[in-house]
């Protein structure tokens, strides 16, 4: 089955193994005559990368995208464009151990289930070495929606516990955590450096939002943007919860608290997370994910080997102590993803009977 | 585009309006030979109808499923199964004021802006009234799951800011809002008749489990199990936010907390909600849904005209207080359709060169 | 799996089996604002069904479609549209033989095979019955195709062994085999009613014609748009091979003589078909499908019990000696089925960034 | 949209342009545990690729299969195989004039039109290079195939209008036109030395034969197995017609001689070509294509600028003159994929509720 495709008009299907050759992705449905800028890809692909910062691996990959298909004198053909990006430094030595026994809150117990297999060097396909591939294909939806003035950010919400209680947006680059909260990210720096000293880890809450989406996106009813976008964060390995505008909170509140009155100006609030009915309603869609703790750490867990014996582990691999903020980039890629898709899913039911795709050629 | 079908092994097709003449679902991929029950069929729809609760509308609908394809002497014939539910009680007279104003909280204003067109009566599509077909598909994939005996359950976690503390799964079914809890269930009577008084509603939390699935359904990296029950969580109208076991717990949480230990009786925890890299590991599959309030308050809300000018709109019609408990068993359904869909495609993989169906049929 | 649908854009979804209660389709993708128009959907079901013709079954079905969703006031939606065929003639009696015995040249064998299990009843979903759904659907699809100005056309080449010489388009309507050759019809007649006297039945060959097809249609470089004309061709029941412009005679030709020269005034002539590289050129699109005889015939013939014992059978229930020109019907639906989905696709990558559906509503 | 994806359960995903970097596949749903042989991919490859005969291209590809993910340890793991080959004899000097110019009988053209650009070196996305991506995915798939004792061949039966009248199986492999009649490759080898002088190029007519296929796969009613299979044989460029057995003959036989009586030995012809009602019947598969000449010829030819104004064309770059015995890989590698998606799609409906795959693990 392809479990390894998302979207239907604009797809992408991606493959590679952590410790594999390559990894990369397809991506079909593109349209033609985007001058596709590589150092877009490119620079996503540096942010989502192992960084200097106190929470992540040392594990240095650079990460270089090379696009083999697709793109002719460096605009888009309407081809698949296939974007290849090799594993350099894959040191499976370090991973000797895992062999035998089963990492508690990773797949290697369940890949060994599913599929009666497992390519145990860094967790394989489960590695969230796998969403390089599409942070490198949300780089290129990116330019997709570059002329329908859609922007998507990101920023860190709570980080260990620690939570972000001022919003000031231009301060998300500032801090190694991408908190908007300069307070909060001094916080987490502290908590960060406490827990890496308890040889533990950490897990925290992210909020992305996509600015200028025009309404009409999401198909009803399996479709539904807010659906689509559910999945899309879930799929990403350390999710373990999604909201939408308003969310959780939203089921505490009343009707009449929670509704969002409109005026001739708009919607007077956003509870609705930018989305009614499943369609987008032209307000900034709104999406938080909560993250679980990296589960790789280097304190003792008790677990079973392959054979089903009771073992320990311990792993003092090069690995992050939060999946925070390098997963934020990876939210904004697969949100940029989705809204790509819908765009194009949009244009096919649009009036006018003009085929003619010359006028993208400027 | 396909966003009415969900599903790839096992895949339902919905159609239908509030108020058109029926709406119902085309099944593909149900195995042959399944005595298939329409009385089970008939139970589920009854428990989604508007019942006799505090909370709920007075619209009285049969659902009577009509079976009209796929089906032999009984049994499935492997065919697509189609399943009609004719609209008996609609009464589009309740809703007139509606053509002229969008309702705060509800998709009239998307679906106007996606397709230039609305069905306004009762919400056309967008209506509630569309989960009757995920109820009667829901079913089939029940019975398709019996013999995997995999059974699924939901409760009511949360009511109008009334939280359930305890857990006793024999309460369910004693008390009109499906909590395990007794006293709140008690709690919750009192919140929804308040709130009915001032004309407003309520959302609410719902967890759904499931027992009994085998080790190893879901497929990596973005038909994840969670990623697909997310979807399918949040393409339910009223949904806002799911959470996959501890969820946004885990967020708050370190990694030697939230881990699932292992020893030779099984996991030690179920941190995980049953699912690891995507995959299920065998544990109970937890899952919670956040609710928001029905939109539909009889308190006046300020809002536009489909001329765009100011208006205020105040719904007097048929309507629920609180979409819960009716939706736990629409999200029970969207559970079944899930695990079903993935006990197919796991099946697709298997070892073994007969491909002989005979011994389906005893 | 997703067997009865098709398309990705505009998809349909059919069930039903010939003695079921009812057949129908679900089509997703339709484009909003529509003025469907329910006579045209009548009629064409009309030119499908059994008739008065010397070639023609006396099984008489009403075959009325009722929309049962989809549309308002008499306009698409953008939601799924549901028409659904009630089965008004069925007389299970006259096949009741055919419980024991396999029939040669049908499906009874193979869907016995395949499922464990069949509705032998009139062919149960292997029946030519199942393609009312296609015409039906087939005539909305040209209701979309209307304003791009592409009609499609077809006509009779050859019948039972008879072939049409001449081509006269307003001749095709003035005989029961739907041929452009007066002369040639005359000879099916009499071809028919010699063999029909005989017990047996023929098969022949229908050419399908869209005119008007704007260059540019076709995803390479599986859903090449000839291979998904062969495809929906080969997927009627009695088709056995299909032809794209020159078809078989491209074989035996140089290449010289097989190319389409161009000037300005467009291509010097049309071998291949109006597709290049899978990608309508602008010129007719040609195919040419080749049906086998009826198999139902009252000749004796050898065959096997369900129980694996030899056998006789001769069928004596109403059947076409022939399926032209019944099948005509079908080939132009789903030839508009094809091209509908593919004018929606070639949409979806069009430049410009409004998204404003108004302008469809006039 | 996701034109350049082929199959359902066994989904392939191709990308790449003739003068690109790279072409290749990602292959989706191939059961893991298999010991995958690359040297029958290679082998594979080889067979495709531009050989020493008199109709062949002196082009020189290496075409080396490099398998970068899904396999450990040599044996597939169940996630995504993505084969790479690198281009590396692409001259694309020699292409020079055609970037003015649109070839007859090329995509040139049509791709222009629905893109508004091309990558016009070497045909870009349309070259039949294209399908070095289909023959290697291909062999995977005869490996899937392999325990199922399904076994696939193909011949030559007509080139350049020399027809193949005797069959001697075991002569296939010994002559350069793979045809079973040794009198007709005698003559073959004349005729192409003729046309090869004359500037000119050759089409012919190919038989491919699937053996051993188990009765009961393809999905009805629009994925039929010889629906299926006429789009895998129609999406190869040059192929302008699809017969299955009997194919046009049948549209000129009697009901009575067309149908394939049984006996409890089974069938007693074959005219069928393997498939009933859409569904394999056991007998072998049967398939025909019709193969156009090669549109690239050194004969100067009418055609028009990409300014649309005339001019005359001739293609001197090294081009083969007949796609036979080429193709004849590709299409049994299009049969090969059509079965591999349909055994799994089969497994996926069949009875048993072990789900466990470590019986595939020998």
């Amino acid at each position: 089955m392809t479990g390894s495709s998302f979207g239907k008009a604009f797809q992408i299907t991606t493959f590679g193994e952590s410790h594999g050759k390559a990894l990369g992705v397809v991506i079909q449905g593109c349209p033609p005559g985007i001058a596709l800028d590589q150092g877009m890809i490119q620079q996503a692909l540096d942010k989502r990368k192992p960084g200097k910062g106190p929470a992540s691996t040392k594990r240095k990959e650079p990460d270089k995208p090379l696009i083999l298909s697709g793109t002719f004198e460096g605009l888009t053909t309407g081809t698949p464009i296939m974007i290849l990006i090799e594993n350099k430094d894959a040191k499976s030595r370090s991973y000797a151990d895992i062999t035998q026994l089963f990492r508690p809150g990773h797949g290697d117990y369940t890949y060994q289930k599913k599929y009666g297999i497992r390519d145990y060097r860094g967790g394989g396909r489960a590695s969230a070495r796998e969403t390089a591939a599409r942070v490198a294909a949300g780089a290129v939806a990116q330019q997709v929606l570059g002329p329908f003035d859609i922007t998507i950010a990101s920023h860190t919400l709570a980080l260990g516990g620690v939570t972000a209680s001022t919003h000031v947006p231009t301060e998300v680059e500032n801090n190694p955590f991408k908190t908007a909260d300069p307070e909060a990210a001094q916080a987490m720096a502290d908590r960060v450096a406490q827990v890496k000293a308890e040889g533990d880890s950490l897990g925290g809450v992210v909020e992305i939002r996509a600015s200028g989406v025009p309404a009409g996106l999401g198909d009803p009813v399996f479709d539904k943007l807010d659906g689509e976008i559910a999945k899309a964060m879930m799929s990403i390995g350390a999710v373990k919860a999604v909201e939408i505008g308003a969310g959780i909170r939203a089921a505490g509140a009343k009707g009449s608290e929670n509704n969002d009155a409109m005026s001739h100006k708009g919607f007077l609030s956003n509870h609705a997370g930018g989305i009614l009915g499943g369609i987008s309603n032209g307000e900034d869609i709104l999406v938080r994910v909560h993250v679980k703790p990296i589960p790789s750490i280097s304190r003792q867990q008790q677990t079973l080997t392959v054979a089903g014996d009771p073992g320990m582990i311990s792993t003092t691999g090069r690995h992050d102590i939060c999946a925070i903020p390098r997963i934020n980039k990876v939210c904004e890629a697969m949100l940029a993803l989705v809204l790509t898709d819908h765009v194009l899913r949009q244009k096919s039911i649009l009036p006018g009977t003009d085929l003619d795709p010359k006028a993208f050629i400027s």
